[in-house]
């Protein structure tokens, strides 16, 4: 059977409309987020956790490879098709039609094709909402299969951490759907088998519906602009002010000189907030929040947070060099903006990477000191959450370098980061991005051979069929 | 090979005292907490990782089946040999060794044999506990393979969502060391197999070592006993309160006023602290607390807690019947008297339930109504986790009730709650005690058969031995 007569038959199952093969209708699908163009076979739309089922069961059995995409906003081509033309992509854009709020047990049950922004959106009059803080908007069935984190990890933990049930669709001959999506915080009878599904990127099965953990909106907000006196007394003054702030604190995030500078140079709108206008080497954003209306009799947060920095003032010599405290709106316009300020610099070499918290500094003490002299002249331009280990490792090279002429000069700069970050440090090569076709390789190069073989195994038993663009 | 020569082969392999085959010195390896007396083979203790991998490998080369237990206060079966004296105890309560406290981690590094009382007098001088609060003192490797939750689950969640790595060996040939025990928050990259560990009862291997998030130790707690107006009321006080009180609510738990004379009548040195002496039909305690020392011009937390309580007898009409709020100890010690109280009470037929958080009444309300016209004479002692839609359903029947010689009795009680529970509910007849012998049939019964098949196919990749009293 040739193409036109596979694509027939998924019409057949799905709806004429539903399955794209016109080349102009189907570029927005073929392309990611960053420097990623692909091919598509076709794209298929289905709308319910059934037709998924129909889909991925055709495909099985006449040997399609598929690549589940969800909002499409992933940084590591993970849900676009390669550029061969050979594989087709699931879109879970249309599962949206399940939305069911449940108040009292602090829960949505909602279609993978979801919005962030759509939910919360619809959560707000309940004075709930999904606490992943992400800059990008991305689609629910995205967010699970890479795991998001964002910036207040600190505060809320991951996706995983909120998610209490899925449907999902099994790669098999028959798309066996799983019904996995019970809406309980507790129960311990055999396998969490949704487990297997969050961070895998589809390739153990498509996430088609989710039932997610909501929490109160944060009612009241400060934040601060911490400058420490040196990059290495940073988890000395995260301690601190966990033990000072308890449960308040929900974000301290890491941006580098670099990145605020460059942020501040392509978003005229933003003020410069530093004393003098002169943009420090390290800064830490740091933010307290809670969830309840003001109290009668209870302080401000701009006032907890004064105190506890004037604490850390006259306790804990020479820790900070100065501290501001500013508007949320204003801080978090910057923290924002970093990501495509940095862009703007030049070409960008992004890495998403995780630590123990007490070595994210170190690490980025080493390269700051071994950088250079390994690959002159390219700019570190990191921020990242240092509250959870996390960092946004940014390299950025000018865009007439000749170098980038040269693939080569890619992979070795990337494997000389990783080698250290893996190997030196125990760290992650994937923080919140999970895998696709970009980082492959580094799969590959940095998972054991033991794990190896029994996520193979895994998948045999659950989605045998060619789904996914990672490999596992 | 006869059994004497298999005990002389893991003598050989872990040491001669590591091997216990006396009938005496076996005892207390062989005896559930509750009830459940079996018969072992022998015992063997293995000291290290590398131990645990030896026992496991010999045995499973000899097929000979294995019991792993850790601390034995599970209440479902899952860490004793049957009565059939072939299975051999794996015990951990030697694998204490590993102690390794990362403080700007907020992380420690620990043996699986460690008694969770141990591990937090040794954090206390950190300022840092593991933060899953329960009436008994378990092994942690016990915690990890039934993912307990306890009283404070609200506020920081199961030992599932507090682990950030594990080392366990697999029940194949080669004992196969898994050392997925990095001390990362965050990292995406391919399977999170530590998951497929936590919660399944030792039955796809064995958890030897792990690192757990830790969290600040409360400096400031504040508790109340509140009495709903009407049971059907408490989800709607529970939104309300934390609405309120947003983090600061670490503690809502529901305890019926049976448990509570039953704990009165246990305990005299109880102070019995409701009006006239009159024991409320259904109690909430709640607790509010922090991590920080008091700071200057902040509220106390038992102003916060009137005020809150206040504000909720003003604008909701007819919630509360009436609010105590005292002095923790006080109230914390009737709770966990609750558990005694009612074994004393008669024979117990106790259930670990869950449900939506807004179903737990619901269900208590049924069984108020239905139970007597099914099973007369059995009382219903119930007490549990409300904020997370547990409960520790407890029946209780005269010790002299002719029904009690009636294997079938039990059976067709314990049958009649679990249908409803799981039928009309979609409850879990397991929140947080995982799966045993005691609980087999139940796993069993309402487990779809797909689920069952893949549990099956997934203990084929990863731990094909005889391991574990839970059959997948």
């Amino acid at each position: 059977m040739d193409l036109s007569a596979h694509i027939a038959a998924l019409r057949s199952l799905i709806g004429e409309a539903a399955v794209l093969d016109d080349r102009a209708d189907m570029a927005a699908y073929a392309t990611g987020a960053r420097y990623d163009e692909g091919r598509a076979a076709f794209v298929a739309r289905p709308s319910t956790t059934e037709q998924v089922s129909a889909v991925v069961s055709y495909c099985v059995r006449n040997d399609i490879p598929l690549v589940p995409q969800s909002g499409n906003t992933g940084l590591v081509s993970g849900s676009t098709p390669d550029t061969t033309g050979t594989q087709g992509v699931l879109s879970l854009d249309r599962l949206t039609g399940v939305f069911d709020l449940d108040v009292a047990n602090r829960s949505v049950r909602a279609g993978a094709g979801l919005r962030l922004s759509d939910l919360n959106a619809r959560l707000e009059d309940a004075g709930l909402f999904f606490p992943i803080d992400l800059g990008a908007d991305p689609r629910l069935g995205g967010m699970l299969a890479t795991n998001t984190g964002g910036s207040r990890f600190l505060r809320y933990g991951d996706v995983r951490r909120n998610t209490l049930g899925l449907k999902v669709v099994l790669a098999d001959e028959e798309g066996t759907v799983l019904d996995l999506s019970d809406e309980l915080r507790k129960n311990n009878t055999g396998v969490d088998f949704k487990q297997i599904f969050i961070g895998t990127s589809g390739a153990y099965g498509v996430i088609t519906e989710c039932v997610l953990n909501l929490e109160a909106l944060p009612r009241q907000v400060a934040t601060a602009l911490l400058m420490p006196a040196s990059i290495d007394r940073v988890p000395e003054l995260l301690s601190h002010m966990e033990a000072a702030l308890g449960g308040y604190l929900s974000a301290f995030e890491g941006m580098s000189g670099n990145a605020i500078s460059a942020a501040l140079d392509h978003v005229p709108s933003l003020r410069n907030p530093f004393q003098g206008g002169i943009v420090p080497e390290f800064v830490i954003l740091a933010e307290i929040s809670r969830s309840n209306a003001p109290r009668k009799g209870e302080q401000s947060l701009d006032e907890v947070l004064e105190t506890v920095l004037e604490e850390v003032w006259e306790t804990h010599e020479g820790l900070l060099a100065d501290a501001l405290v500013g508007p949320p709106q204003e801080i978090w316009a910057m923290r924002h903006a970093l990501s495509e300020g940095v862009k703007h610099r030049g070409r960008l070499i992004a890495f998403d990477l995780s630590f123990r918290r007490g070595d994210v500094m170190a690490f980025l003490a080493r390269m700051r000191r071994e950088l250079p002299s390994n690959f002159p002249d390219v700019a570190i331009c990191d921020f990242g959450h240092v509250g959870d280990g996390g960092v946004h490792f940014n390299l950025v090279v000018a865009r007439d370098d000749a170098r980038l002429q040269d693939d080569g000069f890619e992979n070795a700069l990337r494997t000389w980061v990783f080698d250290i970050v893996v190997r030196d440090f125990g760290g992650s090569f994937s923080a919140e991005h999970a895998i696709g076709r970009k980082n492959q390789a580094y799969y590959d190069r940095y998972t054991p051979a033991e794990i190896r073989r029994l996520a193979t195994g895994l998948k045999a038993v659950l989605s045998p069929g060619r789904i996914g663009a990672a490999r596992f």
